[in-house]
């Protein structure tokens, strides 16, 4: 698999044009939108010359060169290796543009969803190429975030599970295979959970939003940048995780049972409570500049991670 | 203050003495077994050169020369002004303990205990002084993760609140006040949350402990070590938390329905899984050295992090 369709030009489907353009692949990136297209090829430009500011690219001009912008969406599918739509999350939408994909999309090409929260069973069940269907989940922006959950539907082909793993593997991404489909897969899992139970402190006031944000990067959250929730219990225990979960298990548990009290994500006075600890923080006309901070930040951590992994091994 | 008595000479009495030390405070250690102090004295002395060849600290040496050690805790006691209490999770421990120093600490010293699980009310209520008592939780080592989690007892003076944590910050730690006691403080709150939903998909199958850490360090725990998690959402929908939490909000309302149903966080079976997964990558005699290797790791990011702040802003 060598050539790529993009569909969908917002800001994961730049995002991808950057992960595979960098890794030598042909993008063909297209969107319904003329002036969204003009916007992604300024927006990649901009990323990979940050790229290579922060020494994670070699040469941000061969790549910017492999990204090609299809004026229709059979420009950008003709001879596709692999297929990765990008589009809003309505799934009436993914399922008409899934049967344009099927249609048009060369027999053995792959398609794939970068839904983040619509399971592939949903919107490919009744296609005749269901088979070559499956969700690669990214984490935004995944050019620094290489994660990328692989969930088939029930009958996605075993094979179409292998190559899309290996093609990410090839990319330069971390990819993880979900056995079955569930609800956010997996990362969005952990974090809905994390969440839920930081909203539930904020609620009863035992601390305020910029605590909890503290708590995690100043606390538990650097450990995970780089071992993950079970290397870190492993190590918290003389005996590993076993001791770990023997020793502190009780304890999780009668969190988890007060935990267990429903809460209302929709309630509007917890949203405008925490809305309004976070523009205390930072103004809304601020969101976009500190996104692309948050960008950087993630580059410069990367570049940090590459540098770590070799002096101290990873 | 400015002279620490430092209770417990395991794992986190060192990590404390360290901090105090460098941040040029004179520190006695007392711990009941001399050769728990000697294995201390090594250790600290071993960790601060590890700081020092990060960059992460300016003179070793005089940070080892303020650390002193006590042969008993009345000559630790003796004219502190703060004392930190760090000795094994058992709250009849804490609760003879705590009578000693109550009687023996000067009268207006702070008496703070590292515990991660036990709320103060449960050691102080009967002390005379127990408006001076509370818990600083701090994240293991805390030389390199400088969240601190200060929780008072419903007798703790708000003046004790407030002079901890300007000592903490004084040191140089990240340190958030709660509001009130609550089971596991805010972090391990949060960790056992994520913890509980990442054993759910264990037990079942959906993925294996090596994804689920995969997920983490190469996916969100990445964000979080420099934003947290509320941030990180704030940034992930174009007006900020609350188009967030009104955009994905049935989505995670729809996964922490799934994730009530309770786990038995004592079942041996899932233990053993999870135990099989991890020893799998890291053998149980390599705890030790991936112990040593994780600090380093810490230490390298805390260089990082000094350094991002600089050249990106936090």
């Amino acid at each position: 698999m060598d050539r790529i369709a993009l569909v969908g030009g917002g800001l994961i489907g730049q995002a991808w044009a950057i992960v595979f353009g960098r890794a030598g692949y042909e993008v063909r990136l297209f969107d319904a939108d003329p002036a969204v297209l003009e916007q992604a090829r300024r927006n990649i430009a901009a990323r990979l010359d940050d790229l290579a500011s922060l020494g994670l690219l070699e040469d941000g001009a061969d790549a910017l060169d492999r990204v090609r912008y299809a004026a229709t969406l059979g420009e950008a599918l003709a001879s596709a290796d692999y297929v990765q739509e990008s589009t809003p999350e309505r799934v009436e939408v993914k399922r008409a543009l899934f049967e344009e994909l099927d249609r048009f999309a060369a027999p053995d090409a792959i398609l794939a969803s970068s839904t983040s929260g619509i399971p592939a069973s949903s919107f490919t069940e009744g296609l005749a190429g269901r088979q070559r269907c499956l969700v690669a989940h990214p984490i935004n922006p995944p050019f620094v975030t290489p994660l990328v959950e692989i969930c088939p539907a029930p009958w996605t082909d075993s094979a179409v599970v292998d190559r899309t793993h290996a093609l990410m593997l090839a990319v330069g991404q971390a990819p993880i295979r979900l056995r079955r489909e569930i609800q956010g897969f997996v990362a969005n899992r952990m974090q809905g959970a994390l969440i839920g139970a930081a909203l539930r402190m904020v609620k009863d006031g035992v601390v305020d939003a910029e605590d909890i944000d503290v708590a995690i990067r100043h606390g538990i959250g650097l450990r995970w940048s780089f071992m993950g929730p079970f290397e870190t219990i492993d190590l918290n225990a003389p005996g590993g995780i076993a001791d770990y979960l023997r020793r502190y298990g009780q304890l999780y548990q009668a969190i988890e049972h007060e935990l267990a009290t429903p809460l209302d994500w929709s309630d509007e006075a917890l949203i405008a409570k925490v809305e309004g600890q976070r523009r205390a923080r930072l103004r809304a006309p601020r969101l976009g500049e500190r996104s692309v901070w948050r960008d950087r930040r993630l580059m410069a951590l990367a570049a940090h991670k590459r540098r770590a992994a070799d002096d101290f091994g990873e």
